[in-house]
């Protein structure tokens, strides 16, 4: 991780997480006899994330003069609680049974439902629970905008931010649902755009935005840290699919060739099986969604990544992001310190093994 | 429906919904080739409710002096979307296939991927795009929020209250959920909890706040009308549960027995096991949650539910709910008209056969 995100930044979005779910456990208790397990355990959980996003809500609000303040560290709360509810939703749309090093939330609360003594149904429950405890999650999320102490405008300005950009987060989830299965190669636009609305813009942008719009930074500023959150974002997504394909599980944490396996429909899938002469795309017709893959079979489609061209388009693509990414950071009107923090960002972000 | 609903308001009401949808989908477009499919959907499925929710967001308001604007059918229209995202996933967690007399939301997006020639997976991608809808329709309701005409203070009172009875709605959920298996009776309290949290608050206090607020009404005026709503709301939950027990399919839409069959927790299930004879228990068990029932059969519980005294101890507390709320309709600073309309309302939920 770069210095941009400190452990001691972490330690308290962390603890705000906590202590602004165990408030609402406390309100909520009267209504259900879940809001004192539930809640505790979606904080849990959204405290065991990287908190990246956190980190860029403190972040944003710098590039504009803000320091960090009891605020801003809420509204970094309130973003990771809504990450991790969108997470419990992914969980059960992909069917994954571990996240963040622990089970999954359909998982702990099956678990939950047997340590209550009952064991009918208990995984079909554990799921339905689990995307009701997401929801409420996301609900939290819009509780805690509705305390902040900010003024009104600018409160107005984060409920309509996050409202869309979460909305356009689930509207390219459902792309990403509907291009998922099967192997035939997704058109380039459509990868493009759930990397831009799923990654760069909802990962990125939504963090930095909220942090500059508390800060209250002029709209010239937004506009130049918006664009450099996409290409950051979309760097990062191409990175992320770079690992996906040639990381070792100790870079990854996942099976080698796991992205394959999943028929994950990233632009190495798109290129493979639109660029390449027909026999090697009937070979890799058969690895991708395959069960199982031999060391061979991602030795070869690695192979053919690399000779293909593939791999030299998407760095270069890559290299393109970084560049521009670069270029905007050294424009910005910020301080030498916060230049070379959003540099250090892009380094990261292209260089990255995990 | 008592003609407090008008059906000229609802039609409002349900223009507001496909224009703000419409609004929405053309603004979303770009993100996902789903934005243009699931919001005219989601507004479709929207206004084929009975709007009950949105025509108490404008009897709110007029108890409080204000006529109907378009505000108010925008709060109205934000919250039937709303309200047809959580029943999306009610449906997915009790694998409903019809809902509003149409295919529920997950049916309908299964045959939307069957229609795009991709048939792998269609019931489970069905099921996930609409968990992805409904969130998507939750954020929808928020961005409506962002962007109505209000005071900046009756913004954020609005966003304080819809989150935080939206979280308690899906904590409610999640008790009713962890209710319904097996034939062992849910505790009395439990049972209330829900009908408070999920029927009362949700369905009545929330909407009904919702039109005071815009309406700036005096807090007395709120606590009157609150403590009015919850006691209208457990009456009409203790009738919802009489008709699943007495009534006939043409009066419920549903085949007779249904609840039964569902070993659906309501406080007839619970007296019944708690308060008959050991005999009649045991009887009684192998009827809750039957796959089937005989005519006699759903004749004998209901036999049962008259002979114990069960069927006069729940007419005698709906009665006491309907009292209450007359007691407080009569002392409210209303006018005439609006008294006898909320007097009509209570009328309407104490005798309706649908």
């Amino acid at each position: 991780m770069p210095a941009v995100f400190s452990p001691r930044r972490a330690a308290v979005i962390a603890r705000r997480i906590h202590e602004l779910t165990t408030a609402a456990a406390r309100r909520w208790d009267r209504a259900s006899a879940w809001s004192a397990d539930v809640l505790p355990r979606l904080a849990e959980f959204a405290s065991r994330g990287k908190l990246v996003r956190g980190q860029l809500v403190l972040l944003g609000a710098e590039l504009a003069g803000l320091r960090p303040s009891r605020t801003l560290f809420d509204c970094a709360a309130a973003l990771e609680l809504f990450h991790s509810s969108i997470l419990i939703h992914d969980d059960l749309i992909d069917n994954d049974a571990v996240r963040r090093g622990t089970a999954a939330m359909h998982i702990q609360l099956a678990g939950a439902v047997r340590a209550r003594g009952e064991r009918m149904h208990a995984a079909e429950r554990g799921a339905s629970l689990a995307m009701c405890a997401a929801d409420c999650g996301f609900f939290l999320t819009f509780n805690i905008l509705a305390q902040l102490a900010l003024p009104e405008a600018t409160r107005r300005k984060l409920l309509a931010l996050w409202s869309e950009e979460f909305a356009l987060v689930t509207l390219a989830e459902m792309d990403d649902v509907h291009l998922s299965p099967g192997s035939t190669p997704a058109p380039r636009e459509a990868i493009w755009r759930v990397y831009q609305y799923k990654t760069a813009r909802y990962t990125f942008c939504l963090p930095l935005m909220t942090g500059l719009i508390v800060a209250r930074a002029p709209a010239a500023l937004r506009r130049s840290v918006l664009c450099f959150g996409e290409n950051l974002g979309l760097l990062f997504q191409l990175k992320d699919d770079e690992l996906g394909l040639f990381g070792t599980t100790k870079e990854t944490g996942k099976p080698v060739g796991t992205d394959i396996m999943q028929n994950k429909k990233t632009l190495y899938h798109h290129y493979l099986l639109t660029c390449t002469p027909p026999d090697v795309q009937k070979r890799l017709r058969t690895l991708f969604g395959a069960p199982r893959l031999r060391a061979e079979d991602v030795a070869y489609v690695r192979r053919i990544v690399r000779e293909s061209g593939i791999y030299e388009t998407l760095q270069m693509a890559a290299a393109d992001m970084a560049a521009r990414a670069r270029r905007i950071a050294t424009r910005l009107p910020v301080s030498p310190a916060l230049r070379a923090q959003l540099l250090q960002l892009v380094k990261y972000s292209a260089a990255r093994t995990s």
